[in-house]
């Protein structure tokens, strides 16, 4: 399997603490050597970084943790591959435009008996079940609404195509457009908050502190979404398995359940 | 205005010796300070660095100067703004997937009145002329072809749409989808078809040498494109104004003139 990294934030923030410990995952303190890659929106833009290497080995990894990128919503992974092989067109996160927004899409899990009809409008490059499921929500999405519709209405959309994929197996994934982070946890995925009084932070992963009160201004609200916690002495909630879950500015602002039932069987 | 790199070569081959001369036009050696960007190819998958710092003070710039990722296409480009603001979303190159492949554009020129009707398929995410053409480029590939065509239909179509744009001003562009190259003169481009006997080049915009007799094999071969020779003691072939040219496998193999007539008023 693969390990999620998110960040949603209320102003521009580098990850390169978390991104410390979640590095250290992609073949140092745990097993995911088959290449990794993460994506920063700064305004409507999008930098995505992508790498074949094991994230811990990297030079890609080495510039990212040194180079403060300030950003308000970032999606990371990295990778142990189960469809696909390795290569760069295989890892994740995945980048489409739709509605004149780029949308960024990370997945950790395996989708069974998942080959929807995709008519043109997003093809996989790859092999990946990931890619293939992206650009079917992509496409049901543009089908739906011909601008990006409110909120509300994306969410319940989102909600409905995620119980329709999630059917098909393990589905926890980070997607973004830029203004929201949305993230369903299929099986295993976890976040934590940190806001005013902020306090020092330890990672589990390698033997680093932050003290974010010095780095801080009392306003900034920081989400961070992980697969199994980045740290031990901060209170993280563990998501509930079969949710969805919007952030915002920060703080999670939706959640609805999307315990799958059973595969239908066709034919 | 801007200025182009590319290379299209028959075995991966790095661009950091290009690249060290290239980077030094932003903002060292020339005025393209506000931003830059680089695409790698690697099979069918693609890597893109963007950075709104001047080439010449980016760190992003150091690493894709210092790793030597080995790749068969490639599109670089930095920028000195006409139309749009100084940001990520406006940073050639462009990226965008068709036919499961991925497609990566740069422009060098200034596009007046252009103002396509695009049906979706492919929005713009920032403000410039740049990225509108890439978009409806696309777009109209797409609706004249459901799948990728063969390369002499792709060239026609190519031609046929560079020439409408064109007539809306200059329009240098680089654009490659991974297998292939394209290049559109509308003012200045040049190229260099680097093979055996390899020989040593000297970088113009930095005291750099590189004997490429030490670090080839005799069946390789690098076409690089630029807007401006980069090396002082090679034969770099001028494009003719008005020419759309494709590069496979590190040759020129077509070529058509896209002289563009007046600018059509209507109303």
């Amino acid at each position: 399997m693969c390990q999620l990294l998110g960040m949603n934030c209320n102003v521009p923030t580098d990850i390169c603490f978390s991104f410390t410990g979640f590095q250290a995952r992609g073949g140092a303190t745990d097993v995911h050597t088959d290449g990794w890659g993460i994506a920063f929106f700064e305004g409507k833009g999008a930098r995505l970084f992508l790498d074949h290497q094991p994230s811990c080995q990297s030079p890609v990894a080495a510039l990212v943790r040194g180079y403060p990128i300030r950003s308000t919503n970032v999606v990371a992974h990295i990778r142990k591959a189960t469809q696909g092989a390795v290569g760069l067109e295989n890892t994740h996160p995945f980048m489409r435009e739709l509605w004149g927004r780029y949308w960024i899409f990370a997945h950790n899990g395996n989708l069974l008996d998942f080959a929807p009809s995709l008519a043109g409008d997003f093809q996989p490059v790859g092999q990946t079940d990931s890619e293939r499921a992206f650009c079917w929500l992509l496409q049901e999405l543009r089908q739906r609404f011909a601008a990006e519709p409110p909120a509300a209405e994306l969410f319940d959309a989102l909600h409905a195509l995620t119980l329709a994929i999630a059917r098909h197996g393990e589905f926890n994934f980070l997607l973004s457009n830029g203004s929201r982070l949305y993230a369903h946890c299929s099986t295993q995925l976890a976040y934590v908050v940190r806001k005013a009084p902020f306090a020092a932070a330890h990672l589990k992963d390698q033997d680093v502190t932050v003290d974010f009160s010095e780095v801080t201004t009392p306003n900034d609200r920081v989400a961070v979404i992980a697969t199994v916690p980045l740290t031990d002495n901060e209170q993280w909630s563990i998501m509930p398995p079969g949710s969805l879950s919007s952030f915002e500015d920060g703080q999670a602002v939706a959640e609805r359940m999307t315990v799958p039932g059973p595969v239908k069987k066709t034919g």
